[in-house]
């Protein structure tokens, strides 16, 4: 059911022509009038035109609609690629009847070429046309692009539903960037509650996922609340329920990650605070030598070690405890004696957690990341 | 001839039974007595215990000698590979009858294990015993790890001589680590003036090159300087030669990458300086993106912009400008038509040259990339 399931939220999937010929490529959600919203985006300098545009329309925190676009990331593209989320937000505006800053821009696919922006807009009026309280499917399949999979979850609270569609997941492929999301409820919600619950939400879900180390352009998150359920929700309620659903999304995403062949659980323990814990958690994940012993299914902890120790984060190199799927291979940066070929065989059937305990302090997270595989290379090394 | 070419120098490599039994595994590189001395080490804070007492040890800018072994880091060993790590000093210092803080350590190979120190204290008399000045490339051969060449250079100037060996190439595998590199000369210098040139001449030539992304705990660089010649050189030339043998150093480690098929040359310009520039390269060429786009020969600029962005540094996302092999592909951030048929055919050929203009200053930098292959995540991937 994904962003229709809350009242107040219709939503559309068609072709523009981006993709292949009868391919989704157009999405549009939108509400009956504008409601609260808040985003959050990429932190890539070389953010894109939509991206740049959805922030500053959020500026009155209030949206109507958003439009998405697969098969083009509109990045990459200069002052031209600007006019073309412009133009995207216009005609969508247009179509329905609203203020231009109100409609709210994303684009994925390869960075690079210009946005076919006259077969955008000329399909904008179609998508419109094609609103409906039941096309959620049709609009998460159109911001597909190297997913193999749609990506919708639902979560249903005490008398309020949150809806959410994402696609993708970071930058996992030739040029097929990014990772987006849409959220919605029919809570009663103020946009300075949205704002908060979806800075924090993001930051344990969709900020903990790390399938490749790439950060894409165009990466964005949207949350509106129409309020149409007349339900002002018990807010720890509503931000456990939130943080459900964007972790659904985040593992679906993961899960789908290109040529990836497994999830790992890495839980970061003992940082310094939280957020030095969910850095100390990319920077290993971001080793390419940690993703391929993740794809070898190998305990080595000794690559965890200097991958931890190469950000710029405090670590005691001396004080590094670590467990595979809760084995202890290594307690205060020293191996340990342990039942290796046991531990290789639980490592090898799939999916593993991995526990490190840097020794710093009480800060934790929990990173969601793939394995580097050889088809991953492959896959991305071929010109497009 | 490689660190025994200049006067006043000897080397030898012998077997301490640390990798398979008889290969070399342990080198001394000696001088006649202490000599001046300078290093530039690893930046990561997981530093091995071999980097901390070698970084003590030049405290007081002199060093007799430098004794290597392959085969274990002695990294994520505690406060018994603190122990190992002196120990080695111990028994070169005793068999050579110097001082102590006069010798300093590097040790390369996985992470994890204990040194056996017992076998390397027991072999490094028959190393001093074997130490001479035609000795070059054995000691060259006995750091090596998963190199498949031994690595030696040397530049003759106005009546001195600068040698050098090295090993490796950042962590470009299993888990063994590590760039070492041994740099002498017989000219007469002060260790300032060691110090200054051998950390821009590093800065330029090792910290340029991008193998895999993964920063070592074991990286060091040692330049000894005998006097054995009796000449003062002229410090510009000095220099110049000096960056010639470490560049030559550093290139034979990026033609010996792990499982790598090209080596990459990527000039950034126009950054806000320097430095910035330098790190503009890494964290480009740090893109498991870049890098595998890099292997399929794919002139795919887009990547680099979204790399670009990704980093810490001030980038202006529509001013990028960049030409593979000469021809140019995006000019200020707007791909160009480009005979790209031509421009593929080329690039399928083997190494290749990137320009990047980054367009926010004058700073300039040059870094040597390897590609990312499916058969390094192989090799990586295995449980050893």
């Amino acid at each position: 059911m994904s962003v229709v399931a809350p009242f107040g939220f219709e939503a559309a999937g068609v072709s523009a022509g981006i993709k292949k010929p009868g391919e989704k490529d157009l999405a549009v959600v939108a509400a009956a009038g504008p409601v609260a919203a808040a985003g959050i985006f990429t932190r890539n300098r070389s953010a894109a035109a939509p991206v740049l545009l959805s922030r500053h329309h959020l500026r009155d925190h209030q949206a109507r609609a958003i439009v998405l676009n697969s098969g083009c990331a509109n990045a990459g593209t200069g002052s031209a690629g600007e006019k073309a989320a412009l133009a995207m937000a216009q005609a969508t505006a247009e179509g329905l009847g609203c203020r231009v800053p109100d409609v709210l821009v994303a684009s994925t696919g390869p960075i690079g070429p210009p946005l076919p922006i006259d077969s955008i807009c000329n399909a904008i009026p179609d998508a419109i046309g094609a609103l409906n309280d039941q096309s959620g499917t049709e609009a998460a399949t159109a911001i597909m692009t190297t997913d193999t999979v749609n990506k919708e979850a639902t979560s249903v609270g005490s008398g309020y539903v949150i809806g959410g569609m994402a696609k993708g997941a970071a930058m996992v492929r030739p040029d097929m960037a990014t990772m987006l999301a849409v959220l919605t409820t029919d809570a009663v919600l103020s946009w300075q509650a949205l704002e908060t619950m979806l800075r924090r939400v993001g930051d344990k879900t969709f900020n903990c996922l790390n399938i490749d180390g790439c950060p894409s352009t165009n990466d964005s998150v949207f949350l509106l609340a129409s309020g149409a359920a007349g339900v002002r929700p018990d807010l720890e309620e509503f931000e456990q329920r939130l943080h459900d659903v964007c972790l659904d999304l985040a593992l679906q995403m993961a899960r789908d990650g290109e040529m990836t062949d497994r999830v790992i659980t890495v839980n970061v323990r003992g940082a310094v605070n939280d957020a030095i814990a969910r850095e100390i958690g990319r920077t290993m994940t971001d080793s390419d030598l940690v993703r391929a012993s993740f794809y070898g299914g190998d305990p080595n902890w000794g690559r965890l070690l200097a991958a931890a120790g190469a950000g710029p984060f405090p670590v005691n190199p001396n004080a590094m405890t670590v467990s595979y799927n809760g084995v202890e291979v290594a307690r205060n940066s020293v191996q340990l004696d342990y039942a290796r070929n046991a531990l290789l065989a639980t490592l090898r059937q799939g999916d593993f957690s991995v526990d490190v305990e840097v020794g710093t302090g009480e800060g934790q997270a929990t990173i969601y990341a793939c394995d580097l595989t050889p088809g991953y290379v492959t896959f991305n090394s071929e010109p497009s």
